[in-house]
């Protein structure tokens, strides 16, 4: 399952709410980061098991962009935990031991193979009856993340661990101690678990939520599906897995993580997309820096330090690495100017 | 006179070689820098009393610029002595003790009227023989003009003064006194003389210039003078009026300065033109700063202070108010990569 959503306001001018980060090629690498996506999970699920979920609006590109995929246009957006229930669900009814698992569509994995065998590891710990999360190595105090900590060592597999508890983004005192400690990773939303399993979960924290769910998979191959959708979908739970079912369960100890050893970056702003990007073609004059340049226009940067310049064929944005957080100010700037076409 | 000149590379990309500052109207008044030197100077000299100099390449812009201006198109480049001194020997044939002046063409004057009322008076003080300079008011210690140290006043002038010496661009701390001292003025090249004052100087300083200039405007208003300007031009001395006369003439108290009480500046970089235009429209988040925008791309800045951001069609620079002086490094770093179309 792989939730294709979220604007990514902080690379604006590059990432916008009409073609939004996942759509966007944004490593340079000839693949938008749902084709990177896809790449990655291909040898594990095959094409007929991946399942792409994303907004009404951008079903259409999603699908150009992964013509052998299957799209399920959210008739409006649920987070993630909706999204895999309904996975664990339509899949249940014929597999209930089937092992699902959740991946956004928007991050960048520097080693496919070192993130397939994590996720390889995580479906056997899954297997098992856990809830199991892929937990990212933290490469600085980032308070833009949640974490994750570890408690002992799984017995029987190479890497997983139990998990202690989930943390929502400290502050920066607090995530420099976490780094510090080692036993904590950042939670990036990855979640395999065994379709009864979840469903089992969901029956016991959120049944509302688990009733409308089996009421869509029961019309899933029928022709009741979109009838079924239409009336179900707008009601459920709009809630992420991390909230609804990996806090709650890892307080009993149903939940385990697998370090997840490979670069990774949700490409989150400009920092971060400098870190992964190579810059296009400038002039630096007592400056350095990273340009991302859509147009043919020349971009020359003349005494900045970590200068970052985004320029489309609508907008020019300068800023600073330092400030790149500050960057998804811009967008709402603009809209409150009544420029809904900067958005 | 109107030297039209300079390519203006601290406002790049704004101000190219292939349209330079003074075709420009920087300042969003609706007329360029040299329609409004054109303007400031009508009531003065009238239009068949104002005559622009510039280079063959721009000539034609010119022309465009000001349908009922005399052009003169340097066949090379020669800076602003043999321009003036031609003015004043095809004036002298007919006319010895017509006044001549020379002003440039890029330069922005905040009142017009106090602007001519300083050359009226200088006319005056230029018509009893003296050559006759029109000092800035220093706003700030520049180490990027000359300076004109005044001494006593002249009898019966308003204002004028008797110039003891004129200096080189000085360091910052030399500048720094100057300005306190509240004896030097900031030399702009604006020159005001007798015609047959300047040729009697020129003949004495610079006799094959002389000869030169002589040459020329014996066959001004014949079928001659395109062969004359061929044959003679190229051989001209190439000097600016401030080093060829105003320097030496000073020394044997031959130059007098009238004092400008006009807001003025030559828009010298980016910095000037920030104190002088109104920024274009922009989005600024923990920032502050000046936009120059001749595109529709909507420009936001995040986290600088000062900043200073030029787009055109081709090119986006983005400096600080600091940085303004070092901008010109830009186009000949473009230059050097082979983007001659940048310079």
């Amino acid at each position: 399952m792989v939730p294709a959503g979220g604007a990514g306001t902080r690379l604006w001018p590059l990432s916008r709410a009409s073609h939004p980060k996942f759509l966007l090629d944004l490593t340079g690498s000839g693949r938008t980061l749902l084709q990177q996506t896809w790449d990655r999970l291909l040898p594990l699920a095959g094409a007929e098991g991946i399942h792409v979920v994303t907004g009404q609006a951008h079903a259409t590109a999603v699908a150009d962009q992964l013509p052998a995929a299957d799209v399920l246009a959210e008739p409006s957006p649920r987070d993630s935990m909706p999204a895999i229930g309904l996975a664990a669900a339509v899949i249940a009814a014929h597999e209930p031991d089937a092992v699902v698992g959740s991946f956004a569509a928007d991050h960048v994995i520097g080693d496919d193979e070192l993130f397939q065998a994590a996720v390889r590891e995580a479906i056997d710990v899954a297997a098992t009856g856990k809830v199991v999360t892929i937990g990212l190595q933290p490469t600085f105090a980032s308070t833009a993340f949640g974490y994750i900590e570890a408690a002992e060592p799984l017995p029987g597999m190479p890497t997983a661990r139990a998990v202690s508890r989930f943390v929502e983004k400290p502050d920066a005192t607090t995530a420099g101690a976490y780094v510090a400690s080692g036993a904590f990773s950042w939670n990036a939303g990855m979640f395999v678990t065994r379709a009864d399993v979840l469903l089992g979960h969901l029956e016991r924290l959120h049944p509302p939520l688990h009733t409308g769910l089996r009421a869509i998979a029961d019309a899933w191959n029928t022709p009741r599906r979109d009838a079924a959708l239409r009336e179900h979908w707008p009601r459920l739970t709009r809630i992420a897995i991390d909230h609804a079912i990996a806090e709650p369960v890892s307080l009993d100890g149903g939940v385990a993580v697998v370090p997840g050893r490979f670069p990774w970056t949700d490409l989150g702003d400009f920092a971060a997309l400098a870190d992964t990007a190579a810059s296009d073609d400038a002039v630096w004059v007592d400056a350095d820096g990273f340009v991302a340049n859509q147009t043919s226009q020349a971009v020359s940067v003349v005494g900045i330090e970590d200068a970052v310049v985004a320029v489309t064929d609508d907008a020019v944005l300068v800023t600073t690495r330092a400030h790149a957080q500050r960057v998804k100010a811009v967008p709402v700037a603009w809209q409150e100017r009544g420029r809904d076409d900067l958005v």
